[in-house]
């Protein structure tokens, strides 16, 4: 399974859990969507904030740690957060836990968990559970297509001089 | 496991997964970012595109998925894509499948695969690993902070009436 260990926090990681609550909790009451909210910290320093914005852009993609990464990326520069970690009110969905691998974030720190997710009707430990294969009847049907041409994006990646790996 | 069934596909779908392939190739040769491309599809219409933008933005989570629920969100001016299908040039990443999940969409079709992705040096296949539960060494630590806040955002939520779930 995945890592997952309860610790007493510091004094600065309570502050920065704090501050994940608080925009979870504005997010709800300024009604952006539901009740998440995230920051990321380089080096003791909060770079960007996040909150849910799902119902009133809307973007079905628009989770508080997703709205983190993206302000961080553009705040530093890059597609790269190696170094910095992710403060989130609520355990990460397998989407934003997957976001942080991409992000290269090195730990992430969260407050309520997917199972206070679920009580409070959102789908997140349902599909922890798809993703790990665990689920009864899966929502989504995934097709592999037997292609010929499917090979042509990375051929010409691997041909594309200078391309810029992530 | 996911379901993952290897089908003969009809003339529409190869079409629309040449679409999504050259997404990826545009994007590669326009150094938009990785060799990744997707489409989505409503009543047999395309209705949004996407490819990966990841190093070019920068933005970690932005794949040609991302890009294109995102915009197909914006298309339909709603964060629920039900009834529509995506196309994708190489099979989701944990990432991109859970944002499916989130956007109600009922069914994927991908050419290449997480392995194809692997040779050619994506990290696809070790994060559908670590999300599966099945990594050795897990790329990020996730930690567990009991708070006595971590329970306000919810409770804000279920007080909240006319509050829009998804």
């Amino acid at each position: 399974m995945l890592p997952c260990s309860v610790v007493e926090a510091t004094e600065a990681q309570q502050l920065f859990l704090q501050l994940a609550i608080a925009e979870a909790v504005a997010g709800v009451q300024a009604r952006d969507g539901g009740p998440f909210g995230a920051v990321i910290v380089q080096g003791g320093r909060v770079i960007a904030r996040g909150r849910n914005r799902v119902t009133s852009r809307p973007d079905a993609t628009a989770h508080a740690e997703i709205e983190a990464i993206r302000q961080a990326c553009t705040a530093l520069g890059t597609h790269s957060l190696a170094g910095c970690e992710l403060y989130a009110s609520c355990e990460p969905c397998p989407m934003c836990l997957a976001a942080t691998h991409w992000a290269r974030i090195e730990r992430v720190y969260h407050a309520a968990t997917r199972w206070d997710a679920a009580a409070a009707g959102f789908d997140d430990a349902r599909f922890h559970a798809e993703l790990a294969g665990a689920a009864a009847s899966p929502s989504v049907e995934l097709v592999h297509v037997a292609f010929a041409g499917a090979g042509a994006p990375f051929e010409v990646w691997a041909q594309t001089e200078g391309r810029t790996p992530y």
